[in-house]
């Protein structure tokens, strides 16, 4: 087939996922039946030096800090307020080898700085951000940190009659407003964490707003539990790049469908970042379980 | 329009959709944005003398109780081991009135029926039951008990460009194995009540069971929420029949686009039933808001 996946270089990681799609459409796999989920930081669009949306919210922690001194001793305010990149960065670290007590502080951080926020107005400052915000290493806007290869493997899939979801540890509300243009794939089929919600009535329709707790982290075990929530089905196709996709990759696996799992490996310093940390389980995993691992150095001809 | 809606009666109910239809196609309103949510119970399909899903669990906790004797003292398996439907019904009655005192006890032993069964084992066993137990009364299966006005109507609306979403307090997986069957609407587009899950590694893609707890009860100010949570979107239609359904049919209502508000009244004793119990104050609302009424006596020419 000449013109598909033309961003994707001839390999194992291309050639299994034509054959995994020519077989879905061969064996007549029902169309409702063909469901693809990703992962979003790290597998459709760059996550470092850090994720998007900590970009974000920094930027909201920082003007919290600017306007109240007294939170410039506390984290995670302190760090916002400091730039000390260097915590946050650890704070992930840390929770990708199971240790989430600074995850713990930094939620309540961001829960708290959103709290009582419409989720009218937090879809219009998410949006407004990923519009104008730059990338700070790699001279593009964030819009433009996706991953041409996957955006293409999206569309790839959806000619085939795959619905594509997207099910990310990200927050699903900070995604929906770009998700469309950026990936093609509609609000509805955004899956990821979000505060617990509040509604309230009034005379305009009604108000739902931010609570300063989590709904829930879709993250690790949460992911499948999310996906089946959303969907009521086991995906065919499942990408990720880190442990905590590792239940989602593993929950896309059938009797007697066509099945295919993808981890992108990040070993391209070069084009992107090059780097494993978070990700060990998941490529020993990889190894064990017959995972497809996806080289973003050699098998991708193109990065954005 | 000949044949359009031919099982409703020409009336205000009829009118009232027809011209919500064609306005929202002549104002080009995009399709992505056609959105209408329906309450299941009392709105598709029948919900006396008990809702259809209380039968299915009865007969668990009757079960239950034949297998433990020191369950047969206790509600809710009392209540079921001694058929006394009356105590359910006033347990409804009751939450409808805004006292969940008894909703506790009953939603405690519901959750414990189902604690720790896997996800495919419920949908196994609810798609059994609705394809095989008929109606007490009505002298027809559960399947057939749908009201074909409303079926009808989803009809013409997927026709128009709409995506139909069933928002019920009932279960969200007991209803999928059904959805696309009875009403045409897929399983990912069925929002209701749902148990906590769990996700438990294993070699097989994993297994995802039941918590004896609920992640949350889909009704009232939940319903809003969840029609959020999951497509992002405020409706442009909205039916319901109870006052469970207000803050759902108040969410749906906009400044720039068409929108329309349903609300099912069983006046209809011959045909169906007649009870407005727990309708009272959305029959008010119906009143002073605007919402259409829709009379199961008046407004339709069938009702199955």
């Amino acid at each position: 087939m000449p013109g598909v996946l033309a961003s994707w270089n001839d390999g194992g990681a291309r050639r299994a996922i034509v054959e995994f799609v020519e077989r879905t459409v061969s064996d007549g796999v029902p169309a409702e039946e063909r469901v693809a989920v990703f992962d979003n930081d790290g597998t459709l669009w760059c996550e470092k030096p850090m994720p998007i949306q900590a970009d974000f919210i920094l930027r909201r922690l920082d003007e919290m800090a600017q306007a109240d001194s007294g939170l410039r001793s506390r984290q995670p305010w302190k760090a916002a307020y400091e730039r000390d990149y260097g915590w946050l960065g650890a704070v992930l670290a840390e929770h990708y080898a199971g240790d989430d007590t600074n995850v713990r502080t930094l939620a309540a951080g961001i829960l708290a700085a959103y709290e009582g926020i419409s989720v009218d107005d937090f879809e219009a400052q998410s949006d407004a951000f990923l519009r104008s915000a730059q990338h700070p290493t790699l001279g593009r806007g964030y819009l433009e940190c996706a991953y041409a290869p996957m955006v293409e493997l999206l569309g790839y899939l959806e000619e085939n009659g795959f619905s594509n979801y997207i099910v990310s540890g990200g927050g699903r509300d900070f995604m929906r407003p770009i998700s469309q243009e950026v990936y093609g794939i509609p609000r509805e089929r955004v899956i990821g964490s979000s505060s617990a919600l509040d509604y309230t009535s009034d005379d305009h329709g009604g108000t739902i707003t931010h609570r300063a707790e989590a709904d829930y982290l879709d993250d690790g075990p949460q992911k499948p539990i999310r996906i089946w929530s959303r969907t009521g089905r086991r995906p065919l196709l499942a990408a990720g790049n880190s442990n905590g996709d590792i239940p989602m990759l593993e929950f896309t696996r059938h009797r007697d469908r066509p099945y295919l799992r993808l981890l992108v490996l990040h070993d391209d310093d070069e084009r992107e970042f090059a780097y494993t940390s978070g990700a060990e389980r998941a490529l020993e995993r990889a190894g064990t379980n017959g995972w497809t691992v996806v080289s973003v150095k050699n098998d991708w001809a193109t990065v954005f």
